[in-house]
């Protein structure tokens, strides 16, 4: 039993440090480089990778009925590799096989196992860069990060959060209540942490390893056994997830199915067997709002933290950088062809016009800026590639092709470019891929309006503005606010309003439909767990 | 407007430590003594409600469109006050209005506005006695206590949650992140906190104040606005409240109808429009499963926190202090004639008899100790009044009157004490009142498999345990832990079962059917407010 606490002390000592400063911090480097990784880890990966394609995915001891697994990559070739699998209720059997060993483990055991599992996925950033590139279609400097670093530090951030809510109020305490002139009551307190129960995580096709990350991390940490069911279509992030996390938790002397993936097949998912199975206490998901809604109608057993559906819009009312404006904000239409939970979706110009740093521009100006600044970016092949990606689910481009008979053409292509009128239906829902919508408002205000309006009813994560007007920015931050989304105003150069940076960025705000769960604040961790007390007489313990 | 937190500064630094440390601390105190509040402080707060009594309450510039009130003591009297009272729609519109200053107020404004309006409550504690006795029917020395400074205490310990979970995280921050070679990426973020809406408090018959304080401190501390909804026997402490935060948030500049009276008459209650109106987003509710389910299933656009139905039981396995225990339960059985939701009501006996420090006791003569104590606690009338108090509601006494018919008889009166046998119906769910079973197990261990079954079961909030085997008490704690309740073990003298103090004991676990929440920890605060990010590059800003 290895005391992998004393091993990651600082690591998590920093984490917490970080989580409160909300400044940049990452033990986890994002550029994907052989003088950080080590010389040998590119290739290292990529044989590692190989190796798996075509075999069937060692998870030893885990609960095995059948194997099943047809991951085919958006980038081409079928993986051919196979997982172990079981029905719902062997799977919940052996989750609650493990919870009793978790439950009582101390916080030190857990939040250990938790950093160090952490610790070794960041090793293999490489192999879940690939695996991740060949399950959603990012290419591959995106699915590095994605996959890797970036998902390892929202893992982390949920640790760092589990571990100071654990050990937020004492778990001992003498009780000393003066009774006036007699001798004082003196009790002795003790209180235990008792586990919520089962936790599911439900993984998305897009984003496997960071939107499940911190649910599965917060539940382990805090002594839940955690079910992990992959979409489909991207098992392998999560299966390397899984085996690593077993192989650490049996070294930390607790049980490895504390940790179980529960892989499926199109059109025979189990993940409804599993949410609404009475032990499952914790659900995590990501994905369509539709979904979101059978889980709170069914699986009411449970508690539910939810990323869905929402429509992020762009609001530009002028700039003082017309060309960065464009720049930016075709890369953020063209990232992962608008794959992103964070994607910007309506674009609100105002009919009249705009001032910018290149005098004033007509709405058609400023239509045919963004489609310019994004052809320019997509004019090399081999960039667009490594930008766009590919499509993870055939249904995204379906629906992209509907979505086009809505609209006129602005740009053709991926991204897709469409001029809407503000009321047409498509607008008003998220539309997911890579099609951005470009509306005629009254004025800025009303693009503002429309834009929090939006926010408000349908969702929303994300929120930008491009303006030069203070007041009106000091208006849509509190509008923007009320409808509780995050806004990003005049970005240009390399940020972008897609990106969430862990220890700084709250991800969704749980204040709008598009989530009710926010990564990673209190709220997400405090629950999964409560405080049982027994205390008695002092005198009786001495 | 006044600076109400610089006053009350030290207080809320106490109340932070205590907080986390779960040691003994108040700065309420309980005792009613004029030396305490001021030498006519009790003759102030006797005339004070005196003065009250057949007269319409006044609620100046509250929502009103007619008067109701016919609260009557359960010590006898009609209470002849009248209050304000408007339909659901007028009290969410005036809600509503509220919202917004109330939100952009500081957190330092509503910090303060709370702390003084838990100060001015502390200094009416005796008209606070005269107000919760003459609508619970709790003798006055409980009435002042439970009415006056411990629900104070409980209201105290939410705003000091609120306030550590508001400033948790930095409000800004400047994220700098390197770019290799390059220059560094620097964007300023600024945090609000976004309250989730109007809060709904629904108050019990018996614990008006007590158990309505922690959820309304918190949703006001938190920046929603609250409707009080008092049962319509137990109007007048909440009303009280209702008038002191009106008054104190006023004189600090925010508005009065954040805090607001939904006075209602039995049979015409307006509690179901107020909790599904679709601006409630927060309700605080203490009372029956039955209407517990009923809100779970209808006023789902809202967060709910619940304390519920649950069966309290003490497991008898051995005692070193027979005469004591013994004595002890008398009280914990007796304290307002079992109308806590912390009274004990099955008491798990073995039905071979225990060891005691007066030999052997048989299961019989452990229940002719605990009837006999009884009879020696309230031999004299005065002291039995002003232990039992009076019945709030005349179900109870029709509720313990069902019970008597299926089981002996062991102590008649108040509280009554009945053998039953384990499987009986009656000793499987809640029969709130002055009642206890005593029921025979096949030992100990059998007696704490069935208090702790139940307990996860339909709930519970309190448990007990008499033992003076460690290992046994070991078992005991950990599978009372694991039913999620509370444990006191081999309480004798002047503490009791019943009892929960503010900042040491967490009340309810959130961890069994008794209830979803816990107060007050971090859970019962984080999710009552959201917030939401603006960033923009720092060049901007400079």
């Amino acid at each position: 039993m290895t005391d992998f606490i004393a091993r990651h002390r600082r690591m998590l000592e920093d984490a917490v440090q970080a989580l409160h400063a909300r400044t940049f911090w990452t033990p986890f480097p994002e550029v994907p480089s052989g003088k950080i990784y080590g010389e040998t880890a590119k290739a290292d990966g990529e044989a590692a990778f190989a190796a798996l394609l075509g075999q069937p995915f060692a998870l030893p001891g885990h609960p095995e009925q059948r194997r099943l697994g047809a991951e085919v990559s958006p980038w081409g070739k079928a993986l051919r590799i196979t997982y172990p699998a079981a029905d719902a209720p062997a799977l919940i059997a052996a989750a609650q096989g493990a919870a009793d060993d978790l439950a009582s483990a101390s916080v030190e055991t857990r939040i250990g196992a938790c950093l160090e599992i952490l610790s070794r996925l960041n090793r293999i950033s490489f192999l879940l860069g690939h695996a991740t590139m060949h399950t959603t279609g990012q290419a591959f400097a995106m699915a590095f990060q994605a996959g890797g670093p970036h998902a390892q530090d929202r893992g982390l951030e949920a640790v760092a959060v589990a571990w100071t809510e654990m050990t937020r109020f004492a778990d001992a305490a003498r009780w000393e209540k003066p009774q006036g002139k007699g001798v004082p009551l003196v009790i002795d307190k003790q209180w235990t942490l008792v586990p919520a129960g089962v936790s599911l995580a439900i993984g998305c096709n897009t984003f496997p390893t960071w939107n499940s990350y911190p649910g599965i991390f917060a539940s382990l940490a805090t002594g839940n056994p955690v079910i992990v069911k992959p979409h489909p279509s991207a098992i392998l992030p999560l299966a390397l997830t899984a085996k690593v996390a077993r192989e650490v938790l049996a070294e930390a002397g607790l049980p490895a199915d504390a940790m179980l993936l529960a892989v499926d097949e199109p059109g025979a998912e189990i993940t409804k067997s599993l949410a609404t199975d009475p032990a499952v206490r914790l659900i995590d998901y990501t994905g369509s709002a539709v979904f979101g809604d059978w889980l709170r109608q069914n699986a009411t057993q449970a508690q539910l933290f939810t990323e869905e559906t929402g429509v992020n819009s762009i609001v530009i009312a002028a700039t003082d950088d017309f060309d960065g404006m464009c720049a930016n904000l075709a890369f953020s239409l063209s990232l992962y062809s608008g794959q992103m939970c964070t994607s910007p979706q309506n674009i609100y110009v105002p009919q009249g016009g705009i001032d910018t740093d290149q005098g004033r521009k007509s709405f058609d100006d400023v239509a045919a800026g963004l489609a310019q600044a994004i052809d320019t970016l997509l004019a090399d092949p081999k960039q667009a590639a490594g930008i766009c990606g590919a499509i993870a689910n055939p249904t995204t481009q379906e629906r992209v092709a509907r979505a086009r008979t809505q609209g006129r053409v602005i740009r053709d292509g991926t991204p897709l470019l469409l001029g809407v009128d503000a009321d047409v239906p498509v607008a008003q829902d998220e539309c997911f891929g890579p099609v951005g919508f470009v509306i005629p408002c009254t004025d800025a205000d009303d693009g503002i309006a429309r834009a929090a309006g939006l926010a408000a009813t349908k969702g929303a994560i994300t929120a930008a503005l491009y303006d030069t007007d203070e007041a009106r920015i000091e208006r849509a931050i509190r509008a923007f606010a009320r409808a509780g989304v995050n806004l990003s105003v005049n970005l240009t150069g390399n940020i972008f309003v897609n990106q969430s940076a862990a220890f700084s960025d709250f991800h969704v705000t749980g204040a709008n439909p598009a989530g009710n769960a926010s990564l990673t604040d209190t709220a997400f961790v405090a629950t999964r767990f409560r405080r049982v007390m027994w205390r008695r007489p002092a005198a009786a313990t001495v």
